[in-house]
């Protein structure tokens, strides 16, 4: 097995959701993603209107990750393996969101649909490609 | 900033595709995911046929990663910022494929067009989600 993989995160997501304040799975209608200033040139090209897959820590939720769970927390729900939910408690606490670009200037890139909480740091930015990111039945057609 | 981010991969790729001898950007027709035995149970209800999202590593992408890239590595192709492409040499080298269930069995979970080669460390798997992971013009359909 391969050896441990440390990440330093390229940037932070400031917005309106709040842990505990905001509902559940709520996705904000305006995100600002700021990244290190020395990574702005690695935005160049992106253009509003883009979409982009987000690829971000889970930082509020250290703690155990049990292996199987009830989805989104709820008693009455079967218990799943963790890898058949989309649970923020995860061996490797990495969240995705395909998000929309609303406006780039220098190191700040603002974003619509993001579902991570103000403060969340932000691992990667990637560009959606459907032949890599859409189900196969939608590649194929 | 945040704090740097370490994590322990869950399992490893097996297939036939080799770095410098399997096509670029070629997709496995098979892939063995085969996890860390302690974390099977993680995988309970996932099925044949099911999308997934799997996060790996870009195990063979170490060294720089330059801010401006051209695409494929294509001195032809103009220079555009790393997160536009989906190039393996990134601030944090994370990859992102989306793929199709084809068994379950124990710690093994085979799968269907994963574009990573043998031996690259598998970070994560999550059951592809529409509503996170569509364009949000898809979403909004």
């Amino acid at each position: 097995m391969a050896d441990e993989l440390t990440l330093r995160p390229i940037g932070v997501v400031r917005n309106e959701l709040r842990r505990g304040v905001s509902a559940p799975r709520a996705r904000a209608p305006r995100s600002v993603i700021e990244l290190r200033p020395e990574l702005a040139e690695g935005l160049d090209g992106l253009a509003p209107g883009q979409d982009l897959v987000i690829v971000f820590a889970f930082h509020q939720s250290a703690g155990p990750a049990p292996l199987r769970q009830h989805r989104q927390g709820d008693p009455q729900e079967p218990l799943l393996g963790v890898f058949s939910l989309r649970s923020p408690h995860r061996p490797n606490p990495l969240g995705l969101t395909t998000v929309r670009v609303l406006e780039v200037e220098g190191n700040r890139l603002v974003v619509a649909g993001l579902d991570a909480y103000d403060g969340t740091p932000v691992l990667d930015i990637k560009p959606y490609v459907a032949w890599l990111d859409a189900p196969q039945a939608a590649q194929e057609e």
